[in-house]
């Protein structure tokens, strides 16, 4: 298959810059669907990224104990209170234009359903962590893209990590196309593959990363830019991009032993900076 | 109409230094009216910007969630805890010298009670947000100052955005002239129009701050002006300038897309340091 | 009387550095009654400069909402849930040091049963804010310290705040003298009266201070110095000294006017090094 | 007794570097029994330095009011609410690594049961604080770690503090082999003493140190070393060690009077750096 390694000067070339007169109906209306009492975290991860990331505006579905812990956080964003119930039951918030349902949810049949009403939409969607699962995605025009690291996709797949890992790229690629999806295969080297058979690979980032709470912020991120971008195959590629380049970024100065996912609301400012010149 | 660019000379020219012998109580006594469950945040925005900005004492009125979750962030206020509801219902806390409604409320009979409670009292009062609705302002010495966005601009007076936007200045200065009150139109190149037809543009600020929170954090640092400043034009159009230069400072040094409401926090100190010599 | 400048020099002289071989309890074990549902920030702001200035172990008396507030803030304490009405009931915490009532208090009967259950102990004991009233003061052989700003210290008097304050040092240790307790007059070149009819001026500190909270700060810097100081007399003379410190230290980079008083959570660390050497 | 004071060198030779392959598989999956309503804050300490400390997932046993606390401050971990209680009842949770218990916990008989349901499995264990009583300890494969201050080591022992730290060498090194167990008695040089008969001793720290909270952050560092290193000796040698070394970075800036046991959030990732290379 053809694939490339998504480079600095593909993030440089692809980088929206912000247009002095927009206003933040310009950055779109993400919707995050994540947390539960007892991983009220991760939600707040996924938002801080997406905030850190340009988003325009950001409502986070979650219980209230969850919202009240963001806010605290995050002041940034809106809550939709028990939204996980309510979109799984088919109340859909309006206005909203991408979504980001999983991290911190468990697999259950709540958190499916609400994915199932989601990929009914025709909004962009992320799909992560609990609400990752084996499934049939729809054909629809707005793009799906999965966010597995190798255990998730163990389970979507149930081909044994062992065997996909000698041969990643391959597989995500088979997967992407016959699915018709994007699939972004987590981990060292993570590989981003297109329904049209296209692959990049992210080579920065470094063990830093290997913690909880990691793969909510990618995912937070990504929403961002799926937001704000009009091409959502840089979209993709640079979310994988910054989230890595925050632990380097984080690693000339500081041990990447004590890298927080939460720490990238502080060094994304500066590694972002480069690239909007 | 006569109008004129807001510089950073106007402002420094009408900066008040705080006197060596002055206490809390001469730098006012201010009242928010904003947050509710579903955007408690933007009442957080709001009461950290007004302290940030200088002022004496403040009280937020909101529910008791939205209570918990600002004084973990923000000690230094105190609370009415369901003040919008007693505000409403005409019972109004004491010894209050400016008040500011709106940001995180939505357009709802509550909200239009409590704002038209404020508005038979002498105060200075900043109207925003979901406190902006179609409506007469009754005539009063204290100034009314309200600070929509272009679509609450519409809201509140039925002319399409792309309407008033081609002639914003102009229709402004009308707006602020037959309504008596200070009108801040926000948006790239804000407009500031005063009842006696005078108007102030700011050319300050930039994308950054196209995310949402940012107008609650103007709100809280338009409150502590007024609650503070002799002069009340030179309050609200330093306002303006203030928000918009803490923007430019951090895309100084970090990337505007990354910029949260919330910085403003961080950047303010050293932003107004140069204007208190 | 006799009085005098209490100069940075006179800190230096005066300052205890901390024994290699010391453990948390050579620093004391402090209570706080502070806080209620509507000023909760009082009690975090008072327990944060507790802490920052070197209190071996601290308790908080509030109610579990306050508390909750204070934890996420503050995790280097703990709690004596509902402690002013156990207080003032006559159950009282054992193996304290050191307690300092009144920060975002209310004057209310509860609050003085509890301020007179404290004054029967051999406790040192800071009295501020809501638990400053018109009052006797037992004869007891640890100190009795009022912290009052100018308006209190009328309410606690019954003199007008015009009077006094042109005879500020006069009065101050007149009244202590009476009362045999140590007086802080606040506010711009604050006054510490001694029982012994000592007089010390304060002359650092600006108009930054001048904001609600300011003062709760002082009462958690007072508690620490109390519980780890021998001399009692330094320990709240340079309580003052370090608490105005502060703020210098912040204007020196930073604008006055967006100076919190939970900012010297920052400043300290860098003002205080200069004592230790 | 043969001992040796475990320096800097020996931290060098001993710290693992994290593998660019790895994930958060890798460094382990830690439980923390911390903290109550009275003590939420020892909890909060214990799993902000676990994390900061390189743990690969971070379970935290709390009641849910100090899960909200911990969650606004640290998103990172996830919660098993009542989890004390559902311990002690024999409900334990799957795949953990490591284990730690006692931080803010009373000594009691639930937390007497859970501390013996987690002597019954193999997982290393760190026994701190409150779980800290006189007890037997069971025969078993993986290591049980004893955390005392000499307070806690009378209480265990029965041997006053006067008589034990005359010699606290020979006596850590004989209660650890008699009991099996790897003894830390901390304070000033801190006696790291091993089932084996071996001693280390630890010189770094300073009395910034002798304050409420900080054993609790210990206690966090040496979760995530033990869950993350083979050898498991030098993985509690250099958790004291590290503990201590960010005291000491923080005294060359700052006043060591100041320091809260929070703070090593924030120079841990500097004082680490050197040592990864
Ligand atoms: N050793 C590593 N090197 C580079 N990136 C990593 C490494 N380990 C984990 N990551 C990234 O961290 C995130 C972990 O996601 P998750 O497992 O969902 O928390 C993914 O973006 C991974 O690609
Ligand atoms: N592109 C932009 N350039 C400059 N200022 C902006 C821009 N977009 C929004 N703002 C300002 O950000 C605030 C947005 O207010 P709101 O829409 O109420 O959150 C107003 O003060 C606007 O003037
Ligand atoms: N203008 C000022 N200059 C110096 N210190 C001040 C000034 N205003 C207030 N303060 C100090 O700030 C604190 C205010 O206490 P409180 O009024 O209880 O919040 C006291 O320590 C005052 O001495
Ligand atoms: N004076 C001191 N010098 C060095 N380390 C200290 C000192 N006092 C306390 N510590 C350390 O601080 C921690 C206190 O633990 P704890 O008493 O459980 O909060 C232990 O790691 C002690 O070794
Ligand atoms: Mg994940
Ligand atoms: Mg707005
Ligand atoms: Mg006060
Ligand atoms: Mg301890």
């Amino acid at each position: 298959s053809k694939w490339k390694v998504w480079t600095k000067e593909d993030v440089k070339r692809t980088f929206p810059k912000r247009k002095p007169g927009s206003h933040k109906g310009t950055f779109g209306n993400g919707l995050i669907i994540a947390g539960t009492d007892e991983m009220p975290g991760a939600a707040i991860l996924c938002s801080l990224a997406a905030k850190r990331s340009g988003i325009g505006k950001l409502t986070v579905a979650a219980s209230r104990f969850v919202s009240g812990i963001i806010a605290s956080r995050l002041p940034e964003c809106v809550f939709l209170h028990d939204g996980l119930e309510k979109i799984a039951d088919g109340q859909l918030p309006n206005k909203m234009t991408a979504v980001a349902i999983g991290p911190g949810l468990p697999s259950n049949e709540t958190v499916d359903a609400a994915a199932a009403q989601m990929m009914k939409t025709d909004l962009p969607l992320i799909i992560d962590a609990g609400a990752l699962i084996k499934r049939h995605y729809p054909k629809r025009d707005a793009p799906i893209i999965l966010t597995p690291h190798p255990g998730e996709f163990q389970k979507m797949t149930e081909i044994p990590v062992a065997d996909f890992q000698k041969n990643r790229i391959q597989i995500a690629v088979d997967f992407a196309r016959e699915n018709g999806v994007i699939l972004v295969l987590k981990g060292r080297n993570t590989v981003i593959a297109f329904p049209d058979g296209e692959a990049r690979i992210n080579t920065a980032g470094n063990a830093g990363l290997a913690k909880g709470g990691s793969g909510d912020s990618l995912t937070g991120i990504m929403l961002a830019f799926v937001s704000s971008y009009k091409d959502v195959k840089a979209a993709v590629s640079n979310a994988v991009y910054f989230h890595a380049a925050c632990a380097d970024y984080w690693k000339e100065t500081r041990a990447e032993t004590t890298m927080l996912a939460s720490d990238l609301n502080e060094t994304m400012p500066y590694v972002m900076k480069e690239f909007e010149g």
